[in-house]
């Protein structure tokens, strides 16, 4: 399969037509038409064979993964998706592990409606380079740095889930007893995130902050402090945990998973308290949970407070008990 | 050197202001000013270790070159850079690589006013991809499939030298008596190609169809023809040859170079032979040269033609002679 064949291969598979795309792929660069009135949002993400995933990843799920990372950025913008293109360096060009992987990343693309515009194919250790454009109308979109003191933390959805599906898929913290469906639904958590867009959107002119939780609350919250001035402040009981992975880990190893696990895809945002049911209600209406986990107060770094009131400390990198919190 | 230094470290040394930067590195995307009334030409390019340059490349050149091979695709299509993301996956972050790496991109990227706005930095086999942007004013775009029969085929530059500093390099077909110059002279051609950004924009209105020489002109004038539904007849003795490439080899082997040699980052453009007094003069206001090598014609296929007329055949990823030039 050489070269022109793949892209084509691709482009056939990944067909998405919007109007706005004036010369999609095949021409030394692709023509795209911005709107008017807003700015583009652009983010760009790589996944590497051994250290995103593990190799034996189906190619349908990296597909779909590569997508949803880096539409979880434009999400977190509050951004609404339009193109992408692709950098894939395979180490031999498979034409059953290509139509897999683009299938996988066509589904999520005609979910979203967006359109890969171009990209480049490479021979070499297998690596998955996206980088996807929105439009957010100017001066709307979430930012890391908006916070104020005294607002809510919020966040979608459960967390911790994808990093226990990890544990399971490698054998290690690994949940015991579980039946096949929280094992499967566990694995789907970690193989194919669902970007938070609808909801993205509907907290545009609420929430004052926002970030995607990718490498874990802990470590992401820390960046919307950081960015913002502040302290953050969350307490443990509240994170929402999942009914799945309580099976799946005594309350400590859910917090690790919860806390530092990583590839949760979900959002995490400032909303000001006197906004928190505005954010409430437009997260009902995306049919997502939205849990008020802390707030942000002045000072720095992130805190995690335990049941009796005591902090328990999060290490770099990982994670440390000072007190337990049940 | 952890993943936020490394961020910050880029952030420093790759920083070029432009006002049309809302937000630049630093969040989950980049929040850009498209400009108004024109399209967005969006390219990416990946370059592997040990597939598209030598391991031993030095870092300062990689920073340049990868840069340059992307905005030769904004050349190509009269773009006018603005925004790149950068991914850089490195097998172990270190500091003096970094800083040379992005010395030799900041040194191309300040010549044309690109601002880095994003990117991500992972850990795995030395690889950077990267997605430039820039602006054409709409409809003005130079694309591949816009050649008419009839029309004039042009070259700028000389073609070949990278290759055969690539030769030069490997100790393949190496170049023989070489002085130190002419060594120089052609690793800088290999190693830092300068794009044709300002041929490319003063080809706009002039050109009818372009593409940026990465391949090899057999190839890449290949895919103007099919594109534009043509045949390409070129003159081999009117290839554009450098003093320095004539003392490098024969005829023969700078033919070689010349025809499939890949790396020029040269732009082949079609013109209609009633603007080709319009598209020397738009050169020679770059300082560019502009070579008129033969014309699209009905039909299909590329046809280098020999010295007493006769066909020269190209075979596909290389080059079989039927009938002497010289």
């Amino acid at each position: 399969m050489g070269e022109f064949a793949l892209i084509e291969e691709i482009r056939q598979r990944c067909n998405v037509p919007r109007p706005d795309v004036t010369l999609g792929i095949g021409d030394d660069a692709a023509l795209l038409q911005p709107r008017a009135g807003n700015e583009l949002a652009v983010s760009m993400d790589t996944l590497v064979a051994g250290v995103h995933f593990p190799a034996t990843t189906a190619p349908f799920d990296l597909g779909w993964k590569a997508l949803a990372v880096n539409l979880s950025d434009l999400a977190a913008m509050g951004a609404e998706p339009a193109w992408a293109t692709l950098a894939l360096t395979l180490p031999s060009p498979d034409a059953d592990w290509l139509a897999r992987f683009c299938e996988g990343f066509a589904a999520l693309a005609r979910a979203h409606e967006l359109a890969l515009v171009g990209g480049d194919t490479t021979r070499g250790p297998l690596s998955i380079t996206l980088t996807v454009q929105g439009f957010v109308p100017r001066g709307a979109a979430l930012r890391r740095d908006g916070a104020r003191a005294g607002d809510r933390i919020v966040v979608s959805g459960h967390l911790g889930e994808a990093a226990a599906g990890l544990s399971l898929l490698l054998g290690t913290d690994a949940p015991r007893g579980l039946g096949d469906a929280d094992r499967e639904h566990l694995l789907q958590r970690l193989n194919r995130p669902h970007p938070r867009l609808a909801l993205g959107l509907a907290l545009r002119g609420i929430a004052s902050a926002a970030i995607d939780i990718s490498d874990g609350l802990h470590q992401d919250l820390g960046h919307i402090a950081a960015r913002s001035g502040l302290a953050a402040r969350i307490h443990a009981d509240c994170l929402p945990r999942s009914d799945t992975l309580a099976r799946a880990g005594d309350v400590l190893q859910c917090l690790r998973w919860q806390l530092a696990g990583g590839d949760d895809y979900e959002l995490c945002c400032a909303v000001p308290p006197d906004r928190m049911a505005q954010a409430l209600a437009a997260a009902a209406r995306c049919g997502v949970p939205l849990t008020d986990i802390g707030a942000f107060e002045p000072g720095s770094q992130v805190r995690v407070i335990g049941r009796g009131g005591d902090e328990i400390a999060v290490g770099y990198g990982g994670w440390e008990h000072f007190s337990a919190c049940t």
